[in-house]
């Protein structure tokens, strides 16, 4: 089989490896696509070399077929279709033991800190395995994972069919929470420079907006009577977009930090204290909002066909990852199915 | 009757006036004591000249008996001790609509918005007026609007008795705030630099320490295992404070806003994604909340006598505002009961 290697920035190799057979407890699972996401890229520029080590095989966003069952799992057969959830939590710490797992102190997260989905063949413990219904096409199902980020995001924002929403970032996570929140029956307004993007996302009917053209403060003003938006995402990772989300907000508004900021950003507390506002912190997803994307992407309310702007065969990984940095691409798949198991 | 005059940046005049009769459904208060706060520092140091008009009686904490009972007014008798919610709320604005008339966006504050309550005879609308026990001392009950900021933040961080409580900031809100959490079952730590406001706070029994000799973090870490604080709360309205509010949380903690930053501030917002932190901003209080501080006053659960540092003649009044200036001191009255009326 073969493997998806992260030597060192900017540094991938596809190499090949023997299976890993399963374990008492773990199935083997042939992979059929895994998507590359921002993560994927912060390995790859090598800012996380400090969690993964050499020659660690990458990835977390995928879909496949249980190819071996282990010793003692039941539930699963060879042939089920299946993805993964890719979060490991030890039970013992404060997050855990107050029931927030997802963000357990001492998480492995597959694909940074164990061996990850970028590889043909992937032997996982059967727990983490995510069934998934017969119908769903198997490169839709490779965007169950970002759309688990978006359904915890929009949840943690307690988006109601009464809210206006506004998305500040359109990279595949913003569209997919903007998708989410609007399936939810919020009106959703989106913000993102790059024009690209808001061609995707108005492709799939998400009023997407320049902020270098629109005054978005003033806009949301206008379509709420002046009161503002009731919830905003930050998913841009932009000084700016920390700007534009508190700037749009009502009274008593939810701000939902989704995105990384590597440093501290000016944040205006006088808003926050005089409108009262509230910022949630989003991280990852629990095992239920998994289950609820796959159900969201199978029944057709994520349009996941027209987020993936290109499937490319898995020897071609390199390629992938620097295509992904010239922007032009919404999601990019890899295509496993080719060659030996 | 005399009031205190804002005439502008740092001119406060004692004026004699008459006495206004009270209207159709309003109330006139012979005032006994009223409390300087940072607001009526920030009038008086000009910075609130665009809202407060010339020859402004300012002054917003305060308690009196009444003096006199406008026509249609029942339930209110002369001689009945009080005091008043400064604040009116317009009834049609997006704050008021949703069920937050607090924060309206059309805000009338006594004191800033209209005559306040530094004058020795003040007539008010009935409505505002909230009517105190019999057996609570006047200057004490003088304190009650600053309590109710603090049940109103404490409420707004939904404190329980199971969770520690870190206050940055030991001015009078702080260490009400302090006051208030630990009556409700909280483990309360204030942080505060300046010794005189820590030994007035270790003289009411709150544990306080020094950001400069201590480090925060590490001693909260220290007595939760590790956990962190459940509720923090910013009452600095530093930049260093809102740091450390930061710092000290728990995964999924919840840090209130309370303090006024003029400037954005930088924060850590990685650590509000990482650990899924929630901001609250927290302005004023509600009728409730001020029900509640009558309550938590008169019972004796908030120790306000050795919160009044000293208590000077209403004819002092600039001196009052020089010495809260300098320092040294936590909450200082007026006493309006010598002379006319
Ligand atoms: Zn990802
Ligand atoms: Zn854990
Ligand atoms: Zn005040
Ligand atoms: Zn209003």
């Amino acid at each position: 089989m073969k493997a998806v290697v992260y030597r060192s920035a900017r540094h991938l190799e596809v190499e090949h490896r023997d299976p890993e057979p399963p374990g008492p407890g773990q199935l083997r699972i042939a992979v059929a696509y895994t998507g590359i996401c921002g993560t994927d890229l912060h390995v790859y520029h090598g800012d996380m070399d400090a969690r993964v080590g050499a020659s660690a095989v990458i990835g977390h966003e995928m879909s496949g077929r249980v190819a071996e069952v282990g010793a003692g799992v039941t539930g699963h057969a060879v042939g089920q279709p299946v993805t993964v959830l890719p979060t490991r939590f030890c039970g013992r710490c404060v997050a855990c033991r107050r029931g927030n797992p997802h963000i357990c102190h001492a998480m492995n997260f597959l694909g940074v800190d164990s061996p990850g989905a970028m590889q043909s063949s992937w032997t996982v413990p059967a727990e983490l395995v995510v069934p998934l219904p017969d119908g769903l096409p198997l490169d839709e199902a490779a965007l169950v994972e970002p759309v688990a980020v978006a359904v915890h995001d929009v949840r943690r924002g307690r988006v109601t069919d009464a809210d206006q929403v506004v998305v500040v970032g359109g990279g595949p996570v913003g569209v997919l929470i903007a998708t989410v929140a609007r399936q939810r029956g919020a009106r959703v307004l989106l913000v993102e420079p790059d024009p690209f993007r808001r061609a995707v996302a108005t492709g799939i009917g998400i009023d997407a907006v320049d902020p270098g053209e629109t005054d978005v403060a003033a806009l949301v003003d206008a379509r709420t009577e002046g009161a503002g938006a009731d919830v905003a995402f930050e998913v841009s990772g932009s000084a700016a977009g920390v700007g534009t989300a508190v700037d749009v907000l009502t009274t008593r508004g939810r701000l939902v930090m989704v995105a990384i900021h590597p440093q501290p950003r000016p944040v205006n507390l006088h808003r926050v204290f005089w409108r009262e506002l509230e910022l949630l912190g989003a991280r990852l997803y629990q095992r239920d909002d998994m289950v609820e994307a796959v159900r969201l992407v199978a029944s057709g309310a994520i349009p996941a066909r027209q987020l993936i702007s290109r499937v490319v065969p898995a020897d071609a990984a390199a390629s992938a990852f620097t295509a992904l940095e010239g922007g032009g691409v919404m999601k990019v798949l890899l295509d496993w199915q080719e060659g030996d198991r």
